[in-house]
């Protein structure tokens, strides 16, 4: 048996990995932040504030540093909560400082030149995919943070990792449910971004929940596709990490990516829909590689299609709608040769 | 080839049954609602209103009458759209009027003595339960009488009727999916109300979307076992019959369900929250019955045995809440054999 309490590293400071830092030590972990500026970790230290977690006052049990390296030999884990644009420029210089006894959690979804970001940690610091544990679940960090319920999905292909990790986060509040699929989570992960974007734009245009419930439906079956062609498990689409954290991303108005896609459904331009935005949205970001991929797997995504050609081709949202509702009509299903 | 327009009778003048009658008419069937009084037939024949949808003006080709058994004969096709608590008294006299070769449409979601409503309707007009369709998915009546778009699932088992049926209500804006699962889509129609007051309860506690969320993917893990046990397609729940309309339900506070359970949430008792409704709760009716069926199926229903205890055994959305939160943890996913 191992301690009650684990050291862990979480890599990122923002609201997210702030908030799990939380959960991390509500389970009586002692849990350091690497954050990028001293501004940040100043707060943190000195007044257990974070600017990204408005009228939080954070446990004794977080800290924070700007200088994480001398740390990573110590921590029984390591969280990745970074930007998923900010994976390439900070993983590397940590190669060489973690070991494969150690653990490493994902909870970065991101999609880059086809590359997951388990696989961009794998390859960054030179350990077997299959070692990492990613984290997914209907998991908004401003209900978290106030210790409200919520369950999210422990995945790892090697069981007895996720259970170790699982344990570390089980605040009670905060509810492991465990897997193998590490990869169907991160499918889901990514893809829910760019189905908030085409729900958001219905909203935005004035449509009602009929229509947001059947794009979330024929969303939820193009990512199952696309995981099933990957190698992913189809129950993962149906679960936490599948449904659950696609209908909460879809029906947020604190998603960025809904939020994006109101925008563009009201008549905004791209840019102009960026420039209003409260910060990246992870949708316009991941959605061409996302269709490349499942161009790739010959996987048929039209929903994702139809926000590809918003974001990267000038269509207007009362086009993205026509071509969908235009579309022939198909059994009910999400199985490939069906659909 | 049958002609374009196909005669149809539709048993049952309220919000849902007049709202699919505009959608058969719009595609140019003519319809005849049977109203159960006068005053319902004449608002419709004279003046093209319904009580049921304020502010509507119904198509010339949607009449209404009170005695509907000489129509039947002339039929192609007769739609079920009556409270599922009627069914038991209504369907018997038209015995013997309605062939085999006419369609029988089911709209009603209900559960009685084990029962569900295609079971009914088939043992009541003496023909094989094969024959009848049912159509469900996210199909809010008020959003639909507006004609925004709305897609939905017909089902039967012999396809070819389904197809049929699907072409009558194929309006553009209402866009049909075929599927031979009609069980499974009444599997889903009944305990989606269930689920639907348990997410109430959470909103009218004061909890946020992780939780609700949360609830809608175990909800639809606990009705996909239960139809799986029960011999439906598990296909049938990810699609929008499945996730598509529990989460319409769920998150609509137009929902009877979801106002329900709301009020529990918030503290009335059962008797006050009944009080409170401006209609018929079907999850109220029907939990006991889906609890006593998930028995006999051997089959593990939390969150519908939560709601049996508030509904029929006195237990606050408290106790609900701490009852659903202190599970033990499990694995994420649907199987049987894993949750």
């Amino acid at each position: 048996m191992e301690t009650q309490s684990a050291r862990i590293i979480v890599l990122g400071a923002g609201a997210w990995g702030t908030t799990f830092a939380q959960v991390l030590a509500d389970v009586g972990n002692y849990v350091t932040l690497w954050a990028r500026d001293e501004r940040t970790a100043g707060a943190i230290n000195e007044f257990h504030t974070s600017k990204y977690l408005p009228g939080v006052v954070l446990p004794r049990k977080v800290s924070a540093t700007t200088t994480v390296e001398p740390l990573l030999s110590e921590a029984d884990g390591i969280v990745v909560a970074l930007p998923s644009d900010a994976l390439q420029e900070a993983l590397p210089k940590f190669l060489g400082l973690i070991t494969e006894d150690q653990e490493v959690i994902s909870l970065t979804k991101g999609l880059f030149h086809g590359q997951f970001t388990s696989q961009i940690i794998a390859e960054a610091w030179d350990r077997p995919r299959d070692t990492i544990t990613v984290i997914s679940g209907p998991n908004l960090a401003n209900e978290i943070i106030a210790r409200q319920p919520a369950a999210t999905v422990v995945a790892c292909p090697q069981a007895e990792r996720a259970k170790r990790v699982g344990k570390w986060c089980d605040a009670g509040y905060f509810r492991p449910y465990y897997s193998v699929d590490s990869l169907g989570c991160e499918v889901a992960g990514v893809v829910k971004n760019v189905i908030a974007l085409a729900v958001g734009a219905a909203a935005g245009m004035g449509l009602g929940k009929n229509t947001s419930s059947t794009l979330i439906t024929r969303g939820l079956a193009e990512m199952t596709r696309l995981g099933l062609a990957l190698g992913a498990n189809g129950e993962t689409f149906l679960g936490l990490a599948g449904i659950g954290d696609l209908s909460t991303t879809c029906t947020s108005e604190l998603s960025r990516n809904y939020s994006f896609g109101f925008n563009i459904g009201r008549g905004l331009t791209v840019p102009q829909a960026l420039a209003a935005s409260k910060g990246p949205c992870e949708g316009v970001k991941s959605c061409q590689s996302v269709l490349e991929l499942a161009n790739q797997a010959g996987v048929e995504m039209p929903i994702t299609e139809s926000v590809v050609d918003v974001i990267k081709h000038g269509h207007t949202a009362a086009q993205m709608g026509e071509r969908l509702l235009g579309r022939a009509r198909k059994r009910d299903g999400v199985s490939i040769e069906l659909v």
